[in-house]
């Protein structure tokens, strides 16, 4: 099996008691066994005009799908690509038909057109006042008598099922559905065949081709060309609809044929607006999959002459969620970029002291370039010491362009710095915990809260907790110690970082890809990293005006 | 190319100025080039929250379908399956956001972490409020550390956007969002990978095979089980479910991948719906694709409790087209089938002159079944004769069961033996003209003018026209000169069937396939039949009382 199904004889029963039972209450069925499938509306009084579609399933939302207020009154259903029974036809007839009459809408296919016709004649002799509207739309085969229905049999739909909304009678709602019928032209193209639950895939369409004029049952179409992308797809069927366009505005339909994407279809919106036909078409429907060929890969355009009383029809509201509703078409200038997206320049200052602090990190960073990337190298690509170094040494190079006097700003000109300088991962982490660090300085915290927050943010963002073997694992304990003083921190950041060599199941980082044993007895790098900053900064002469603002004894220097 | 595309590196431009053109001027882009793509709600005031999501392109119609009034203010669009930039997220930050803050809805990928949460820094450092929801929904993994964020990002940001619709605070829009992206539980299966436009298409999921605990980029799920259907599938996922669902009722998130079927989506919702988690599924969002990847043939269930407070946000209507909408589940009877589908049986009546006449009719059909036979046999199957003397033989049968002296009803019911007794599209097509026939009839036409008024229905419905090489041929002349006489009729039938002969290309009807120099110099089977029968009505001695109420000079018998 290949599909989402549990066999092929009960496709369709069940679908659509999926269908109903989703659908809010709002759709009913009729109890009809295994060959009687009919979709209606459950709020149906038959005081209007019913209307009333369907066909073959594989075509959905097609035409179950279009029940509901303003657009289908009842949607018979039959197996996958075949129609329904006449006396299933018939079932729906009688169950939503007053003596304000039925609308049948059929697409033209051989089954459809005799079995619809069928009923309808039954249902006439049962007194019931019943019209027909058969939707040929397709012009892909200029040379056959019965054109086929395709897509444009939902503009029948939408404009019978707004005037039999309105109050219409049978007459008025039987030429709406004509107009649609009469005026409505649909060419479809497809990069694949559709693969029909229970049945082998057809091969037919190769690599580099397109099938062109097609229908929706994955016959083939009227021929095979080779395929150069979007904008020449639409320029070909432009091509072949604009001589056979009346002047003046047009309604487009953009169908998906199933499995065509969504941006697929939006491109392909985009390239007919900016087709030779693009000016006409002042109305949208879709683009959305409204008419299918179950999975197939391809699209329909459908053009339709838009009058203003059309206009009102297409455009009337409906709660059927399968429509896409039809949208004007605005093509406006694109909004201008904010302010504000410049990368935020500091204003420049000193401060001896803070200069000094930064500079220790640094050159820390620096000098433990060859230990962390030998350390990395255990566990991950080995070039940990180099992308610290690499940043630091940039840092260090702007350092007389930093706001060194303003703590707020400083880390937040850190953090700027760093998600320039630093590639992967960790340099956004770090961005991130200097700048919400500065952040939480903004809004009074004291250094030490700020580190915290800081570094909490940082969490958040990255996912990494303690002992999941990364930087987490020195840093955190050694913020947390911080308001003891520097060296308790730095040596709580030292057994933390001792503490990753037993920690043999990464979570995080990359090296959550390592096994156990290649990692056991290896301190993490990022984790050294941060210990041997500390140390440094604890052990620097000039502690008098530290940026941390914690008095310690003499220590030795940096 | 593969895709309905026009280069992979302008696919989400270009679908996303599509997207706009066709939003009926409901949505707006920023102007940011090629990287900063940025869709946004075209009637934005700044004054309420603003709720933003977005991440790589390829889950369409997320991000920037759920653009709009009660959903997203904002997506961020990234490349196919790739993070947007941190200064992408930071322009439609600034795009949006006023005094009232904003909130970043991201899905747990690392790049999308790591960008949103930069952006964020950065924007806090410009001095706006936001806030950042991380969604984690993905219960297919249990072992790693930071769960995907998957369909259930979609509760996230409609519980957001209603707050925010509604003009909640910052708090409250991140609270809702973060209820449900603590709440959601997802599990996705697929039958098959998806295609990535210009990469190959990996074939990694074999026939038979299903791939469950997916994510949505195409990544290899959590196993391959052997696929056993749709109800095995769904009870797969439910029994993975059930043990971490809490007590009380839930609203399920059912989600297409992409290039699932609606026909397999509605039947998913079924088997759902009769699982053993069914009984707590008190609401639906879907079946329909929200959080796709690309065309991948699989689907997604999300469970999450459901208050009564979750359930006003979850159901508060939007006009977001792409947004199914939440429905209460109703699993109602099926609604009976309507009174009048039993076969209509007629009150029998006698007549003579009539009763004589269908008798002749039979009579001439059954005597031309070998001739009949033979010439379809030049340009079908050459079954034409046994099918009309089938059908002749079952009416006579029922001769005695007619309601012969009743036109009106005679007609009607030789056309209902007939679409029972007679095969084929032929078989339709003349019970349609009968009954056809009887219904103008009953509309008070005399009985040429309802045989025109019969046939005119049959070629609405069957299509074809004069000229097309079928029984028309035949038909229509001695319709058109039945009142002149039967004789005239007859004779017109003849010359009618007789040009057939000369008729090359068939339109209608299986001969139709034929080639020229097969059909040339025969006459069409169907034609004949008409021509015979009206010969034999015509000879007929016992003309006091014709049905056809027509005087005639006495002519041989039948």
């Amino acid at each position: 099996m290949t599909h989402f199904i549990n066999s092929r004889e009960t496709i369709v029963t069940e679908a659509i008691e999926g269908l109903v039972a989703s659908s809010g209450g709002s759709l009913a069925r009729l109890d009809g066994g295994p060959f009687i499938r009919v979709v209606v509306r459950a709020d149906w009084d038959k005081s209007r005009v019913a209307v009333i579609s369907g066909g073959g399933a594989g075509h959905e939302p097609a035409h179950a799908g279009f029940v509901g207020p303003g657009l289908l009154t009842a949607a018979i259903c039959g197996d996958v690509f075949a129609s329904p029974s006449v006396d299933a036809v018939l079932a729906g007839i009688l169950a939503v038909t007053g003596e304000a009459g039925c609308l049948l809408i059929v697409k033209s296919y051989t089954g459809d057109r005799l079995n619809f016709g069928l009923a309808a004649e039954r249902a006439r002799a049962r007194g019931l006042k019943v019209e027909m509207v058969i939707v040929q739309d397709d012009i892909a085969l200029p040379e056959i008598s019965r054109p086929r229905g395709l897509a444009g049999t939902l503009l029948a739909h939408k404009m019978a099922g707004a005037v039999s909304e309105g109050g219409g009678d049978l007459a008025a709602v039987a030429q709406a559905a004509q107009r649609a019928a009469s005026e409505a032209m649909t060419f479809g193209m497809s990069l694949d065949t559709c693969t029909v639950p229970g049945s082998a895939k057809e091969g037919r369409i190769q690599p580099g081709e397109v099938e062109a004029g097609l229908g929706i049952h994955g016959e083939p179409g009227a021929g095979r060309i080779a395929f150069q992308g979007a904008r020449q797809a639409i320029a070909q069927i432009a091509g072949i609809l604009a001589p056979r366009m009346q002047p003046g505005r047009h309604v487009a339909l953009l169908n998906s044929l199933g499995a065509t994407t969504d941006l697929e279809m939006q491109i392909l919106a985009r390239e007919l607006l900016h087709s030779p036909i693009g000016i006409q078409i002042t109305h949208m429907i879709g683009p959305a999959p409204m008419m299918t060929a179950l999975d197939m890969h391809g699209f329909s355009l459908t053009v339709c002459p838009l009058t203003e009383a059309d206009a009102a029809l297409l455009g009337q509201p409906t709660s059927v969620r399968a429509w896409p509703g039809m949208r004007s078409i605005k093509v406006a200038a694109a909004l201008p970029l904010p302010a504000g997206l410049e990368v935020f320049e500091p204003v420049a200052s000193d401060s001896p002291a803070n200069r000094a602090v930064v500079l220790c990190a640094c050159r820390a960073l620096i000098a433990a370039q060859a230990d962390l990337n030998a350390l990395d190298a255990k566990s991950g690509d080995g070039d940990t010491g180099s992308t610290l170094a690499t940043a630091a040494r940039a840092l260090k190079a702007r350092i007389d362009l930093l706001p060194l006097a303003d703590l707020t700003q400083l880390f937040r000109a850190i953090g700027q710095e760093l998600s320039k300088s630093m590639g992967g991962s960790s340099g956004v982490l770090l961005a991130i915990l200097f700048a919400a660090t500065g952040d939480a300085l903004s809004r009074g915290l004291g250094l030490a809260a700020a580190l915290r927050a800081g570094l909490q943010r940082m969490q958040e963002i990255g996912g990494a907790r303690l002992g999941d073997r990364t930087m987490i694992d020195a840093l955190q304990p050694a913020l947390v110690a911080l308001p003891d003083g520097l060296a308790v921190a730095a040596s709580r950041a030292r057994e933390g970082a001792d503490r990753t060599a037993e920690m043999t199941r990464a979570k995080a980082g990359r090296a959550a890809y390592i096994g156990a044993a290649e990692l056991s007895g290896h301190i993490d790098p990022g984790a050294e990293a941060v210990a041997q900053v500390l140390a440094a900064l604890a052990a620097r002469q000039d502690r008098s005006e530290s940026i941390l603002g914690i008095e310690e004894p003499n220590p030795p220097g940096c």
